[in-house]
């Protein structure tokens, strides 16, 4: 199945590459532009092996958008080395944004260090880090998005675990130099969500989608493609379009299950999803220009 | 490795019976009342098994306390039959849990009915069924403890995510009704956990411990022995006594590593856990009459 390119249903959807990780830069794009799919978002390894210029010249030559650049972030190294080599890389990550034309760069903010139980003391030094790195950001013309996992991910991946936490880390800095990442995957359980979602208005840099099904093997790797699982996505999706967010919607899907599909099988099954589930509730716009 | 009889450090250590699967009731009880175990949180299925007069002349005679029945709840189904035969099951536990002398009935309170995506219409079932139950509750001596599952089970386990949200269902009835679980493995990630904590002065009903270690391939036994994770179970087991609650500290450890030891062995592991990890935070105190 491929889309059309005049398709007004997919002028806000955007593929993440990691929903299709046997593609590569060039196989992922000419995948979107062939569809009409107008965004991707992209993984700093992947746009590495095949060269930062080169993906830009790539991305802007087939008038792609670049929704996200994933990722900098893991900002909670307890020693002074560590945290010198997080800033680094993050600024790194923060040109290649800047380079890609990325609407944000996500940041996913770490997990406890090694043997480590300071879980407030973990989440502080998110906060100082992202408060060094935002004016940086800004002056670069790039918005970092603060993405809360889920919770099942705070002890090695984030330590951001709720939007409501995430927002209050964006609130300390201007909307144009840090935002969140809105991930339905990560956020479709939290008990007040209607409600804080309404109080992101304004701090939306991406929206994520995916679905929730039963935990495979490897926790990481079991989300499900939109309308196999119990999320809400048409409700999460007319929230988050209330709020004034009209960017790009990002199916991003790490499943053992899609990857080990021919990756034409699995781009036809999230286009599909995204369509059948999420299309009918985003009120269609025009680019963001 | 056995504790002493008299060893103060043990005064409110309970041993949930699903911490050694391996063992029958008589098994669990006559291995608590040689370590000098005070306390025991059973589970319906065992105790039926045993016989629940059977069960309760037995821990009597041993003079175990039990800290909790594990389990009620499971109260979101949708349509009318489910409602009432939720309302049936969690009656008959009402009665076990007086039977036994616990000191509470945890409530499980249930994930999505097949096929639903209704998230907000589940815990609204939630706070129905809870308030048809409570007065109940209250009249036969039972106090319901609803427990916030961490919510990687908000799909199919319990759609009460955040104690915050236990702490809101709880606060519609009288305490001796209704009050809370705290469980250490659902709620350390929480980013207000400390303020939260404070809030449930009064409201305790039992407060359980595990520690959070690296998630194996089936999520619902992933639990990791007190000391081999990293919840800071000191700051919370101080946080815990510090609301006033007096009440026993029951090891729940839901572990396939765990359980493929011999009970013997499993049993002393949780035993060093909890001397070594939060007896030093929990300041011991005498029987709970």
């Amino acid at each position: 199945m491929t889309g059309d390119r005049q398709d007004p249903r997919l002028a806000r959807f955007s593929l993440n590459q990691r929903s299709v990780p046997g593609w590569d830069v060039p196989g992922v794009v000419a995948a979107c532009a062939a569809a009409g799919v107008p965004a991707v978002g992209l993984w700093r390894e992947p746009v590495a092996e095949h060269g930062l210029a080169a993906t830009a010249a790539l991305v802007a030559g087939h008038g792609l958008r670049v929704s996200s650049l994933c990722r900098g972030g893991f900002l909670t190294a307890a020693d002074e080395a560590g945290r010198r080599a997080a800033l680094d890389d993050n600024r790194r990550a923060i040109e290649e944004a800047a380079t890609l034309g990325a609407a944000c760069l996500v940041l996913v903010v770490g997990g406890l260090p090694a043997g480590s139980r300071d879980l407030v003391g973990a989440r502080e030094r998110v906060r100082d880090l992202v408060a060094e790195l935002a004016p940086e950001a800004g002056a670069s013309g790039v918005r970092l998005a603060i993405e809360a996992l889920h919770p099942m991910f705070a002890a090695d991946r984030a330590v951001v675990s709720t939007l409501d936490q995430a927002l209050r880390l964006a609130a300390e800095h201007p909307p144009a130099q840090v935002g969140v990442v809105i991930d339905a995957y990560h956020q479709w359980w939290e008990p007040d969500l209607a409600a804080v979602l309404a109080r992101a208005a304004g701090r939306i840099a991406v929206y994520q989608v995916a679905d929730w099904v039963p935990l495979g093997p490897d926790a990481l790797l079991s989300r499900g493609v939109m309308g196999e699982g119990c999320i809400d996505l048409a409700g999460m999706t007319r929230a988050v379009t209330a709020t004034g967010y009209a960017g790009d919607v990002e199916a991003e899907i790490f499943s053992a299950r899609l990857w080990a599909a021919p990756p034409r099988e699995a781009f036809d099954a999230v286009l599909r999803g995204y369509l059948e589930h999420v299309a009918p509730h985003a009120a269609p716009v025009g680019s963001r220009a």
